[in-house]
């Protein structure tokens, strides 16, 4: 399969983690910085298909917002498309800071709060139509890590999403990060033995729920994972309406290709399909 | 917005919980007597629209029915309308009680049973055919404490539902508690820091899920409510298919207006869609 | 109503366990060997409806496997159908045994595996497209018991599914192990007090999710049961997507016909309905 620049970005977005600029406040705490900006993109979805959305920064999912619980996250948005937009970030901060107020094309807008609880949650526009502005692809993931880390892993960043390409309010296309069959291509390299941390989201519209299961193996599933004593779930399929999130950890106990897609055949079929491979 | 009668009802039916006529029997129980008419009534469901329902006394939701558990609940019900219809209560009762039997028109049934276990249930009309039977709008809350009183709250009471205006099997209006937007137009009132407690169910028909979230905070989330030792889960957003119900604990950080609605940006948009307004 | 073959064949299905042929390996294992046929197989899915069905030996859904954790499970399959197809288990194997590889037509293979995580699981067709070797009836439960056993219950195995008559995407028929309203004809017949424990998965096609409700009583839910620390959600209803499955644990209180359904209104009244009836 040919490295398009759609698929390219679907690899990229696995482990393109924005930290933000990263400066200390008078009061020691962390400050960072991301800059934002909605545009009106054109990106391709699938060998030869492209999709006209609307993005942040310039793929669909944007960028995965991160950082730690306790940071102060500050959020320079800049409207660069011709419709209004705001960015809607799911967790706890001031309701002024909540998305709910457009931003006109050409103005710009800061969301500061300090970034709580830590878990996994993601963003998205929350301008009217909504279907129509996160399905055109305004959204992505946004980790905030507990003050006492997480164990080490090999982590990876995943968003379901899908794309209505004849404007019926019904998807034609699935996938993981934004490509179809993204990882069928290029099946995403583990080790055999080491601790894989997926934070995955589900941003698919029109669809009441996505889901994710793994081929030859369990995991375990913590939702949102903002409870430390919580329980995870041991399962190897797992549902989401829109909105939803987690984090499962995997390991994988030998060599070779452990398929991963929703249990829905339809999505699976139409691009929402991958591999994992463990290698030794 | 004007006040309307539709909208005074979802207003009221946050907070009004119906505990019944007490009395105490020969053998010490606490016994709740409860009236419900099934009629034919005509529902409004937003500004201007009005809905030919079938309700049990004469809203949609129903009245909540609200007791502790091991209380001996009676409800006398009285089919006042022109179909055959029932009350299926959730929870453990004897079989005899569980609204499989039509009542008829113009006759009368008394479901007696003792009230367990503690949690959060719901009622619905259980007569073919029943998407029509629920769809129409026989349903509510029924909510069982617990012996050992739950913390002292700020508590609501909500039911998700929806309205399909052109018998299309599809719906076209969604709200919670019955009138679309009605908390967008009032927001709920709430205090900074206090307990908020919301009784949550979903009896929306034709949508296979409907689901609840929460901006710019989180809370937790106790499935039915009926394991006192059960985790909650710590989340924005929960899903519920039909009959699906819990608890929802929020605690609100700052003053301001904090939307909540479904995740379903059909849903929300169509109606399912408000605001908690948090004073300090 | 009659005793039709396919109303026998769910009833049989109920408590129907496949341990396969026993034998011990050189190393102590305990191998189990199972023969498995995929077939053109027309089934009867309601009194006078015929299924233009693929099956397992014969039956929709295919024989319950079951095995305890630790043990060898090897499923000679045979492909007598006309179409290429394979088995793909849940829960953990090589992934070269996933059943991602097509056995064509008159061909075999020995899918071999150590059987882990203990848990209640699935196997289906993994063929594309998809949707159809799934919705055409190649599926069935995988129950792995624990090496130290559940507590002794009545145990009983269910699949919720549904049938696409005509082709259109959609299922016009829902059922428990594969014949309509098969329950309802001939209740379920379990003891009061005594512990029920159902092994339920969904493989329905098409629609995103199945669920089930038990009437005038509540049970204890253990998602797919591989932790054996996890603490059950205790409700009345719970849902799943294609591919979920888990282990319900219910006690009757009293003698009774207690209804068990789809919580969708319309999967029920299309057949996805039956009762428990408990007797003293
Ligand atoms: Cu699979
Ligand atoms: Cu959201
Ligand atoms: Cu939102
Ligand atoms: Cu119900
Ligand atoms: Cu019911
Ligand atoms: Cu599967
Ligand atoms: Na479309
Ligand atoms: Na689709
Ligand atoms: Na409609
Ligand atoms: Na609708
Ligand atoms: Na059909
Ligand atoms: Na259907
Ligand atoms: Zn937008
Ligand atoms: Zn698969
Ligand atoms: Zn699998
Ligand atoms: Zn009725
Ligand atoms: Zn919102
Ligand atoms: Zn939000
Ligand atoms: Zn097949
Ligand atoms: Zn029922
Ligand atoms: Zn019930």
């Amino acid at each position: 399969t040919e490295l398009t620049n759609g698929l390219k970005e679907a690899i990229k977005a696995l482990t393109a983690f924005n930290y933000g600029t990263v400066s200390t406040r008078a009061d020691g705490k962390t400050v960072r910085d991301y800059e934002m900006i909605a545009m009106d993109t054109e990106v391709e979805i699938a060998k030869g298909i492209k999709f006209p959305g609307w993005s942040y920064n310039g793929t669909i999912p944007g960028p995965t917002i991160r950082c730690t619980e306790g940071d102060i996250v500050r959020v320079r948005f800049w409207n660069g498309s011709t419709h209004p937009h705001s960015i809607h970030f799911h967790g706890i901060h001031s309701p002024k800071m909540d998305g709910l107020e457009p931003v006109a094309s050409g103005e710009e807008f800061i969301y500061e709060f300090e970034a709580k609880p830590a878990g996994m949650h993601v963003y998205h526009c929350h301008i009217p139509p909504l279907a129509k502005h996160i399905h055109k692809g305004l959204y992505g993931n946004f980790i905030i890590d507990p003050k006492i880390p997480r164990k080490p892993a090999h982590e990876l960043n995943m968003v379901m999403n899908g794309y209505d390409l004849d404007l019926d309010g019904a998807n034609e296309v699935y996938t993981v990060n934004g490509y179809a069959f993204a990882f069928q291509a290029y099946p995403i390299e583990v080790k055999v033995g080491e601790l894989v941390r997926v934070y995955l989201s589900n941003l698919t519209e029109f669809d009441l729920i996505n889901s994710f299961h793994l081929h030859a193996n369990i995991f375990k599933y913590y939702e949102v994972g903002a409870d430390p004593d919580a329980r995870p779930i041991v399962t190897d399929t797992i549902m989401q309406c829109q909105g939803q999130r987690g984090i499962l950890e995997i390991v994988f106990p030998e060599p070779g290709k452990y398929m991963f897609h929703a249990h829905q055949s339809e999505f699976a079929e139409l691009g929402w399909m991958g591999f994992f491979e463990a290698k030794a």
